[in-house]
């Protein structure tokens, strides 16, 4: 058996990751979780991607959407809006209960990792589930607009402003969360799964030590892109603006000395003598996931692919 | 017409308050309202009280319970108990909003009195609430079993222990909130509601200036105990815990010289030659408020009765 981490942000990330723990046994996958979208939204401390991460681990969240809880309700947020409340942000009343329940203990002192762990106990959650770092590392998007929180760019003004940079701020700063570097350590196999990788999976590894730590296994990035569309989010977008083609290609080069293996769509084929070029060993299959059996599936091919190539070195 | 201040606590306060609604134009109303059991509950600034009068006075409360709000869901309550978080006081997800948005526009500066009178806008309440002030004089309670908030006594704890004293702290430095003051100078009557006199109306008039304010006008007291029981809460409870009779009669004389006229059931009537005895004009009635109808038979009763004898002074 093989021990994998996987470095995750928000939807894709937690669908690839499902599918791992349906392959793995919970003790042999740990999940490093992007928190550079974490933010404060009506006092409460939410960490999106934490949430997605570890609703879908527990099969509690709502599959139309990607993000929030399954079954959800929205007579909070009705209530909110009759009093002129913030209601970009779409909290459902379930969710909201995460949200309160863990800024309440992060004012008590917990620590996010801690509180996390505590979450999965009661989700149901198996796999260890970590933040990147407990300590904040907010992103902020230098746009044509000015520079903001990652959350208004994202959700406020859904992606429209033309970016220029990211910042992670306090990153110098931050520590990997407690568990984090172990498990780098002592795995046989990072997965870097279909997320974003300027503010998904760059943020988990801006902070001190996870770059280092993950360059010294074999690691495999899954494109978060297909013939040069993100399945979801603004990736794409980004990589145009950054003057960069938005193909496949872009994210292996982006991964760069990282990667032993890269994961490409069967509709990428083509891209895949490039990115051997590279001196990256290609993976063609299908990388959707649109039902729990796909991300099986996909999961299953990308630990073959390990075990065959990346782990054996041929 | 009479301008009438009417001094509230929470259910018992909110409907007399909803029936002197029905029987006054709203420029001729203004409610205060007791703060010194308002807390901070998962991190948000609750205000019992205050939301018990502005959701009755704008038909949104929940008539069963006499607190909440009407048509409530508890789905945030129910997935903050599969997390372990602290469910002894129940919020509502309709009601939540009221605290988020409350705690948000506090934390971001602005005066309890100013947010009450915009969410009084939103929810079509036409009469001004007012808290008695917009410092946090919270109410601890002396007990066997120690000193607590008012809200571990009332709601954890259910009012078991033996109370042995109040404090409402901070309340020496605490000023009347905008408008309290002008609201008791200009009007003709004030009106105490049947709240608790320990722990409802003490904290209001312990407000420095709110008291001398009462005591200029005439003023009258609407019985919170019918023979010798409260309707709700703790009150008789109290009474007989400080050593005194469980009677209307020891409500009156701990209004004491405020009052210029007192408002007992009809099952107290008996008492009602002591309460003349005392210097105080008795009005006998029905004052249990089972219906919106018989809110405002009490009310329109109270208003005559004070049109008839107090401002007149016969």
């Amino acid at each position: 058996m093989m021990k994998v981490v996987a470095l995750a942000g928000g939807v894709g990330g937690a669908r690839l990751v499902d599918g791992l723990a349906q392959c793995l046994p919970p003790e042999d996958l740990t999940v490093i979780v992007n928190t550079g979208d974490d933010f404060e939204h009506l006092g409460l401390h939410i960490s999106p991607d934490l949430d997605t991460v570890c609703y879908t681990l527990g099969g509690i969240a709502n599959p139309p959407t990607g993000w929030g809880r399954a079954h959800e309700s929205w007579r909070m947020l009705e209530s909110l809006a009759e009093l002129g409340g913030p209601t970009w942000f779409r909290i459902g009343d379930r969710d909201l209960a995460t949200h309160l329940e863990r800024t309440r203990r992060l004012c008590s002192g917990e620590a996010l990792s801690k509180i996390t762990q505590e979450f999965c106990c009661a989700w149901g959650v198996l796999p260890l589930v970590l933040p990147a770092s407990d300590q904040p590392v907010p992103t902020w998007v230098s746009t044509d607009q000015g520079e903001m929180h990652f959350q208004e760019y994202f959700v406020k003004r859904q992606c429209q402003p033309r970016v220029q940079g990211f910042r992670f701020a306090g990153v110098e700063a931050a520590e990997p969360a407690p568990g984090v570097l172990s498990a780098l350590l002592s795995c046989d196999l990072v997965v870097i799964c279909p997320s974003n990788p300027w503010v998904s999976i760059a943020p988990i590894l801006a902070v001190p030590g996870i770059r280092a730590a993950v360059a010294a296994k074999p690691t495999l990035a899954v494109s978060p892109l297909i013939a040069g569309k993100a399945v979801k989010g603004p990736a794409a977008k980004m990589y145009r603006e950054f003057g960069q083609p938005a193909s496949a290609l872009s994210v292996a080069s982006h991964y760069g000395d990282l990667l032993a293996g890269f994961v490409l769509d069967r509709l990428d084929a083509r891209l895949a003598p490039e990115v051997e070029a590279m001196g990256i060993r290609p993976l063609v299959v299908n990388t959707l996931m649109k039902t729990r059996a796909s991300r099986r599936r996909l999961a299953r091919e990308i630990l073959d692919f390990a075990e065959r190539f990346v782990l054996t070195g041929n």
